[in-house]
């Protein structure tokens, strides 16, 4: 039998209506002959009360319990699921992550998939199952305890699945029908794309836009994985949606495809840091070893032996950047005089792969942004992407100037 | 180190503000000395949600599918009490049923413990983990999939681990401060034990007291764990609420110990019962089959050959009952001509080890439900038991006579 993996998000599963609709997707889907693996997210909302819970108990807390609270939520939804089936006499049956198992490493609440072997689900499909429905976002790490994948771990879960197992393809079902060249919500202008690059949605995955996580499409570039972003909430043709697909087989060539935001990113600046050779792996190092996730970085030139050193993290990583960087001082690891958190600011990004081949991307963006009198604090730019920081005030109409200076609003 | 298994129920858990509380209960045992297990319930309501959801998916459940879903809130508590734990700078982490492993026969829904390895815990109690904390009421099956132990299973684990480790005692945690001669809101005469003897506990519990789980009780009977009932919600010294323990350690000498009650039994009457060697094992066979628990049977004197048979049982089995002394009838094996259930009935119970050497206990029970002018439908004795059932409406005033009568306001 051919196979098929489908991922239903928080809201696609968020009361058991909507868990009975997403079983009949599923059931439609069986009935054209695949075999078919379920992976579900929690019921929207349980993860961020799960989230709140640790956070208020511990807020630093040992990310091994983590992982053991938080991941209940999917256990509870992928149990849901399979009674659901069941009672429309689809033959399927749950497992949590552990019991597939699917194997991380110990990165505990941010883990790795290793592998998933297949023998335990396959021995079902081949006694007559023909769901498996398995819980997103967990596996169990080499301590034997319950890892997680970071959040939107799932999507992630779904892709490792439809490579472990060879699926004909992957759909992965949310709320929204697809991939849009910006959010709709900042401007009604944003046009759904029929097709994106890997490595296009890996930008704008990475960039704040949350149709899927980053891990997930890099995974599926890997094991080229053919995957779907399709709405959970409409009747589905086989070609609706987003599909996500090696380069070559996107046609459209624009200079810029998306323009992503993202309101979670703090600037950091180490202000007169003693400047010496090393420097940099003195400050990012305790960084990295705090688990701070750094993006962009931005070094002044020095004056007098001394320099500012700017670099922006996601927001909720600010108090333990400080800690990293107080604790590095102590130590006489490094030397700096003041060092401030700027948490008013958003990042504007424009991503397209066709920037590779096309000059004056890049201008084309600052002057958009400056005949709006936005100014720029941070640069940061890729092959097929130029990031901005810039007050979070300006964050919508900064998406709108650029999404209007690209004409992303035409086909 | 000595061993403590303490346990909190639902309620004494349903806040991390109280979770916190019962984490500071913990840190004084640490304190003292001891190694913990501490065994968690569901935060108050989350079992009943997630039952919720299950029945409302799918009324005749797969009860694998029931056990992966409800055995979720428990995991919430034992990450949360860890990680409250962390906090207060006590060693401690958490562990899943299927961790420990917690080893179960297959009834998924009603599994029963079978067996407890240690290791694994006491391994890191080895390492210098001062608690270990366990999720309570479920375990892992033959067949890799979680089981449950039935409601109220978390004094089940509780009683379990206290014997696998050799506990010195498990002190149950719950909302009220200990085991009384009644429930305090039908009397506030209602006095609260000191001690009781486990043979009473059990017939208390099975009766209705909701204090504990029936099978901790006969657990803790067979392993000799000493048993203790007390509140989360009060300060406590070692001689608080309630010792459950071996008979010979309770001092007092009393014909009855306590009161019990139960809304939830029905009379059910078979009417002109074809009499015949046999008879009680072809009505009862099938009742047993169908998983009705009978508790108390009457069989009237036979006329001309027939007879009524009348039995009590859950209210919630009518149905099944009545399915299956129809089937039994249909197929021939028993022949009545008609079959009464009568679920407004309340049974009352006085429970008391003295009733061994004190005769007159039945009599005086008798005598003062007359004086009340309540009439006594069936009657059901043990050594150390006498149940009645009466109208309901009249249950309230029984159990206060009887409270009365017996003197058991006094110490």
């Amino acid at each position: 039998m051919p196979t098929l993996v489908m991922k239903f998000g928080g809201t696609s599963v968020a009361t058991l209506d909507r868990i009975r609709r997403a079983a009949k997707r599923v059931g439609v889907e069986v009935s054209k002959g695949y075999d078919v693996i379920v992976i579900v997210s929690a019921m929207s909302g349980e993860t961020n009360k799960l989230v709140g819970y640790v956070n208020e108990t511990s807020p630093l807390y040992d990310a091994r319990e983590y992982d053991a609270i938080v991941s209940s939520g999917e256990n509870v939804t992928a149990g849901l699921m399979a009674l659901t089936l069941q009672e429309m006499d689809v033959p399927a049956r749950s497992w949590q992550g552990w019991q597939v198992p699917v194997k991380t490493n110990d990165a505990h609440a941010a883990a790795r998939i290793e592998e998933i072997p297949t023998d335990n689900i396959n021995a079902k499909f081949g006694e007559g199952m023909k769901v498996a429905v398995v819980a997103g976002f967990q596996g169990i790490g080499p301590d034997g305890r319950i890892t997680t994948l970071g959040r939107g771990g799932s999507d992630t879960t779904a892709v490792a699945f439809a490579a472990a197992f060879g699926a004909e393809r992957c759909d992965i079902y949310t709320d929204v029908d697809g991939v849009y060249t910006t959010d709709p919500r900042i401007t009604d202008k944003a046009r759904k794309l029929d097709k994106i690059s890997f490595e296009e949605m890996l930008e704008l995955a990475s960039l704040g836009a949350k149709v899927l996580q980053t891990r997930s499409v890099e995974l599926a570039m890997r094991y080229k994985v053919k995957l779907r972003v399709l709405s959970s909430f409409e009747e589905q043709s086989d070609e609706a949606g987003t599909l996500v697909c090696p380069e070559e087989e996107v046609m459209e060539n624009r200079p810029v495809s998306g323009v992503a935001y993202s309101r979670d990113e703090a600037k950091m600046t180490l202000v007169s840091v003693a400047d010496r050779p090393g420097i940099a792996a003195a400050i990012f190092g305790p960084l990295s070893d705090a688990g701070v996730n750094v993006d962009m970085i931005i070094q002044n030139i020095a004056e007098e032996g001394r320099t500012d050193m700017t670099f922006s993290c996601p927001t909720d990583q600010v108090k333990r950047a400080e800690k990293a960087l107080n604790d590095a001082k102590d130590a006489g690891e490094i030397n700096y005089h003041g060092l401030v958190a700027d948490t008013a600011v958003a990042k504007i990004s424009a991503v397209g792969i066709g920037m590779r081949s096309q000059s004056g991307v890049a201008a084309k963006m600052f002057k958009t942004l400056s005949d709006e009198g936005i100014n720029i604090k941070v640069i940061a730019t890729s092959e097929i992407k130029i990031s901005v920081l810039v007050d979070r005030k300006y964050m919508e109409l900064a998406v709108q100037a650029l999404h209007d200076a690209f004409e992303l609003e035409k086909a």
